[in-house]
């Protein structure tokens, strides 16, 4: 936790409390944080700012002479569509997300995720997953997220309303490389560059999307690209695919 | 496993043989593989090619009609510069950094490494997880490797004469952003760009690194910058940075 988000409700005036139990225990555990020390804080949706220790319990933390004046970081003009992953990945996938400040992020069914992940105590778990991601990445605003079970439909009936920038989808069989895609772009656009990026990515999960899948989406104007001859774990390509918003910000 | 990579031992004209209990064990269990099907292999420091399954054992996978004609990736011209993590996120960071194809991995001390890592068993391990990312990332060469326990006789005896093309410090303190870094080498260089990029980074671990380890780099000629207002995980911000030599590849 780079930060501890609180909701509205927990502040009044210049006083705030946290009584989540994670929260209270990373504070007294793993700061050892005393009475009379600074706290990194955020309210929800709000801004970012600073408080200081009024009180410590093994339930409840007293703050004092809350300041939140720091806006949040802008967020990404970025929808990831992800197909589900495994649950055991899920979570530091949504928490990574969350943290590089993608903006939207529908979870969705493709021919390799397995019918069983929907069933999956995970996905009842969301929420918590933004929350650490927000507190990684130093953020108050979460991501919208939607889920999609149904990959035809979606893509058909929906999916193009949705593209604000151009679309791209990651597939390591793809001809153009993600590369030359941004070179188009580039000798296409003025700078600033902020733009030549897509406003919409699409991941596969392990084994990636399978040709049906792709040829659906280029329909729909998606630009299929690949990113070099080697395979990454779902995590590492969801990062270093985002990390190419990093260059762009 | 994207690929199965044996070592040379292993091959005799057009057979070969695989009696590594974990790959066996993939092969016949998650591929649930067949005599007469193709596999995906490589012999390592090697090409990559395929081959047909002849036989399965439980120990013991014999394969023939042998064709290694595929050269493995080049590797990014790149050695990443990390401050020693924890034992469990290392395993995946050295499978990451490997798959993605860091030529060189210099795993160091830094103020925020706690001295227990040093002891860890993982670093016993190097070897397994860097096999595991050349299998993820369908390689056969293996990144060089060196372990760095002390610091400053590093950065100010050694340092120098291994950075070939610029070295940068990923720092979230730094004035100049990633982007701008890059920018700058842009207008200072002709298409293609293959260069802009530096050819060492420094990437710390949890709370990265101090003002004193920046300063004493900064004065060996490397340059902090940092890729946002966004803090990551070790193992995301890892990913994220080099997901940039994607671009320029």
């Amino acid at each position: 936790m780079n930060c501890i988000l609180l909701p509205a409700a927990n502040f009044s005036n210049e006083s705030a409390h946290i009584n989540e139990a994670k929260q209270v225990e990373h504070i007294s555990q793993v700061l050892a944080a005393k009475v009379g020390d600074t706290l990194k804080i955020g309210q929800l949706k709000g801004n970012l700012g600073s408080a200081i220790i009024a009180d410590i319990t093994p339930e409840r933390i007293e703050l004092c002479e809350v300041k939140l004046t720091i806006a949040p970081p802008p967020k990404l003009n970025l929808t990831v569509v992800l197909a589900l992953p495994r649950p055991k990945v899920l979570r530091r996938l949504m928490m990574d997300m969350t943290a590089l400040g993608v903006r939207d992020i529908i979870l969705i069914n493709s021919y390799r995720t397995q019918k069983s992940y929907w069933q999956s105590p995970m996905l009842g778990r969301l929420d918590e997953f933004v929350l650490e991601g927000l507190q990684q990445g130093v953020d108050t605003v979460a991501p919208r997220i939607s889920l999609q079970k149904r990959f035809k439909p979606f893509v058909e009936d929906e999916l193009a309303q949705l593209i604000t920038n151009r679309a791209i989808i990651a597939h390591p069989y793809a001809e153009l490389s993600f590369s030359q895609y941004v070179q188009k772009q580039l000798e296409n656009s003025e700078p600033p560059h902020s733009s030549v990026l897509p406003s919409m990515v699409f991941i596969g999960a392990e084994g990636g999307w399978i040709d049906y899948e792709v040829e659906l989406l280029i329909k729909q104007g998606c630009q299929a690209v690949h990113i070099g001859p080697r395979i990454l774990r779902t995590e590492a390509a969801v990062n270093a695919i985002l990390g190419q918003w990093l260059l762009y910000q």
